[in-house]
């Protein structure tokens, strides 16, 4: 029963097949490789984008990062909720890849950023002039890091606001599978047709070893992001094992089997969490995650029965906060069972920790 | 036939093993794992330096960025032979890590650092005060990019003056099993003993799919290489396999093998080359690299038929360059047969490209 | 009439004179001079603090960030007021200064940061370990933003909740003469005893040319300050020219006779806005700068004869904004005269344009 | 005697007559005054160059670092003299505002340049693709830090190397008063008809108290130029008084006679030393600066009476090194008289040490 996280999980079998029927004989190093060519035609044929650019690399990070450092100058604002995975869990990456740029953070439920709020926080940010921070892009985090998903619509209203001051959008997609299931839509409606234009889409989280693609809409920014990779120690010698993980995830929509199975793990979890004595969801279940308050013995029976999760927001601790307080961040993946999930459940609802 | 780099080659099916038997359940993401742990504890043996500490990251670029960047401030100058791996390819990672250190190039033959010249370079450095970029730290390329190999006495003596001026020690061991081969000594002897304070211990030129271990032998400068490494997008979530491969590569010191292996096939080769009319090494063969200047005819008849090499230096064309001039640079690896080397040395005694 | 801010006002005849005095004869350069060491002396004394550095630069956004840049590693966050002049008037000069720190905000009246809310913030930062920024250093406006000064108790009060995190402590002190006459406490009771560790000791907005001085409480912070500071080319080659400004305004205590003088005019002009009709504070009057909100009709009047001030917040349009927030910011400086509040605050009080 | 710098001299009356005359009354700060516009007017009209944008800082270092960060990317050499001011003496300054740029040295006789070290060296660098940095701008200084002066002609065939493979070239200037009268030639001529796209134009060593003015000859990098300066900590407030510096500089060709002066007293020098017995140029002089190996004798005699130079190179000591090594820098400015020349002449020609 480990719903820590989407990460915890390991790598899909079809993915490691793929990586060993890749490391057959010799072959070009640094992305030279026809593994790595197919990928790109691949995914540009799936996002229905003959131009865009793929660049593969093995970190959600690096791909979030490296995507604002060609998005933005160091001098321009990052506009993102304030619970982003780019403000609140990488240390600083964006800030060190951009050469300093500002996260000026937006409010809205659900970790989604609020239109209206995105209108007032850009409006507000440099308007005086050479003394502030500019203006710079906008990044969208789709699922959210509170398991909600933005609808093509919702993304659109968010870059017409930043077309209006004539911003750049990026998409953080490291569930960028989760959030397309749920959305029931395509990858281009999902971005450049909602005004996308770079996205970081992730593989890692949903079935992979170690991978993500960017994918830039935009031709003329590739150069620079190839420099900026290398620069950054992002590009593999041996890329033909990033590519082989990214061809194997897309083969067949095995990025759309896996996400599926996962949303649907969530959605029973989250179900069952709601007919529990106690329990109530604090966020709505749109994509792979359930945010859930629990009774304090609910935690202790599951914890003490062995359930892995992460307290919400993560600097609970089960003893200290007050019980209304007392939620749950449980993150199915592409390897969550129903049965890990009846368990689960059975405990919430009262089940004794087995002997 | 190819010889373009040890990149070009697979990952050797123990590791591949080790990647299979890792993907196994839920593991516990960035680190926290216990095959992570466990590779920490076996690298600390096989230095014989239970202080240390050992960072995973998957390239070498960022093994080797991260390293300066903890031992060196923004202001200090990196001292590093003219045609280090950092100074040449790595399109100024260092830089970027470090914040914009300077690199300081000094001269030798084999692309080994000369111990008068390094003295040279770090008085003459820093000499005007706050005027200055002041000096910061000396990495030692190990084997070198003209792949030779200092012995520990030589690593000792680079040190010592490093030492005279207070500065840090960074070996760039992406090929340090070729070179601990080659010199015939345990890997203490070769790093910390002879005055090397952090170590980029490479895997991936040597049989990994991308893994590199970086060896602290001082631990209060451990935290900060964390710090770093995050902000750098270099750690990675499913961690294990990052550290399956390591471990792999380690047992039974598959590691040594591998090495003595592409060793081997380089003498091998630069025997025979030695032996081929009008063909000459440029550099003594030392580790599993053979630089030689060939005959225009044993070019087009090696290239023509199938071998895979670079010339040497990078920017030469086989049409343009000067006769005495056109050398080779011949890189052996884990996977290069013994086969593959009578094939290529035929071509160059005369033998015709078949139809 | 003109009150849009303390820089609009030139140098005070003593800085000038002191300027001629020292064009006299060569001098050695990059602060060498006997001027140079006489200042660093003479602030050693008035801040009783005899190991304390003292730095000179032109401008307050340098004296900023480079303190910004000695006091806090690239991964800290600088926890700060929302209005503080760092985060909302440097364009990002501390990010850029310390290679991409993040400004984390705090909320607070007037500007200062309210301690609950700091305590809050700092405990909240860095708990998540290594995948967040961490906790790197405070920094405190005093006068703040808003024309409000922290007493000594205030910014213990602050620097207690950093040391309980082993934060070091800034204050940006570009009014620090207002702040000091207004808390009436020594510069050491407002500093150094009170917990601050290096500070941004104003005298451009206080009659002074282009200079302020960078007191280092602890000088082992000293030589990176130097090194920090000649990068950023902030170090001038004639330097006497920044000394003799420092030394002409610390004589004779003229720096506290200027910012007595212009506290005194804001108290004049904030004692006339509370009697006109319509008229009333929107932050108290604590050190030179008056922040009213004013009838529609009287900043007409006020301006149609050319009085100079922003509209507060900055954004603000005269026609645009509900009369309730139409609020000007009106600083004084060492130049302001009574005359001149007297001829404003007659068209408050309706007094029309003359013709 | 003071020949260590030409920044060790004061500034000229005119220009403080001119601080003293700016001093008057409100004026709007951060450069919004009618003085800086004129002086931006005034050196279009002296460039000839209607479109070009003008900025004013208070240090060399500033205006070299900064016109580097806007001519190049953190990935782009900047292709300078191995002795360049920008490599030597700014303590990795331009490294610090480009983010991280690598400086790729060039040889020539006297710090200037040799055109077909310039080609082969930009030729070399980036022909290894994603893996090298790449080729980023040209930057020439003149006059050099050897005394030297490239003329238009010379100027163009560097820059016409730059154009060949598309990089723009900047001129540190920080002598450009020297090296155009050395050269007879018009601004324009040195600049941007001989293919200079942004020139540091230098006031602080020839008789301002702190200002050079950066002009920008293509007014598309003027934005960013403004941004940078900003963030660097760069933007005056009282901007006024860098403006009235520039003007009364400009004002009546007062930089070129002061530049004709110092060239005068240097030339003066020049042929009085190779007239001294044992003493001889090391570099030929070309504007305000001699360089030229002393018999120890006469260095003991010069500075026993007082005389302040730098032995060349500044690591020298006047005990240790070689005496055929032992050379002098000698610098004149715009305060240098004849008298002092005599007097130091006739301490090299024997003349004893007033007692």
């Amino acid at each position: 029963m480990n719903f820590a996280s989407d990460n915890t999980s390991g790598a899909h079998p079809r993915i490691m097949e793929a990586l060993a029927a890749a490391n057959e004989g010799h072959v070009p190093s640094y992305g030279a490789d026809p593994r790595t060519q197919a990928v790109e035609a691949r995914l540009r044929e799936i996002f229905e984008a003959p131009e865009a650019r793929v660049y593969l690399v093995a970190t959600g990070s690096a791909a979030n990062a490296l995507s604002c450092a060609v998005l933005t100058d160091p001098w321009g604002a990052i506009f993102c909720h304030r619970n982003a995975h780019i403000e609140e869990d990488e240390c600083g990456a964006p800030e060190f890849y951009t050469g300093g740029s500002k996260l000026v953070l937006v409010d809205g439920a659900d970790a989604k950023m609020d239109p209206g709020a995105l209108q007032r926080t850009i409006a507000h940010t440099g308007r005086g002039g050479i003394h502030n921070v500019q203006r710079g892009m906008v990044s969208i985090t789709n699922a959210t890091e509170a398991g909600a998903v933005y609808t093509p619509a919702e993304v659109s209203a968010l870059s017409a606001i930043a077309r209006q001051f004539e911003l750049p959008v990026h998409m953080d997609g490291a569930r960028f599978a989760n959030a397309l299931i749920a959305a029931g839509c395509t990858p281009a409606e999902m971005t450049w047709k909602a005004g996308v234009d770079v996205l970081s889409f992730g593989g890692t989280k949903n079935g992979c070893m170690g991978v993500e693609a960017v994918v830039i809409f935009d031709p003329k920014r590739a150069w620079e992001f190839e420099l900026r990779r290398k620069r950054g120690g992002h590009l593999f010698s041996k890329h033909r094992f990033l590519a082989a993980q990214m061809q194997a995830y897309l083969e067949g929509d095995l990025w759309l089997s896996l996400a599926t199975h996962a949303n649907e793990m969530a959605a029973k979890l989250s179900s069952g969490i709601v007919e529990a004595p106690g329990a109530k969801l604090v966020h709505p279940t749109q994509a792979n995650a359930v945010f859930a308050s629990l009774p304090r013995g609910a935690h202790r029976r599951a914890q003490g029965a062995g359930a892995y999760y992460y307290l919400w927001p993560f600097d609970q601790s089960l003893e200290g906060a007050p019980e209304e307080l007392l939620a749950a961040r449980l993150v199915c993946s592409w390897a969550t069972t129903p049965d890990e999930i009846d368990v689960f459940l059975g405990y919430l609802n009262g089940g004794s920790t087995p002997g």
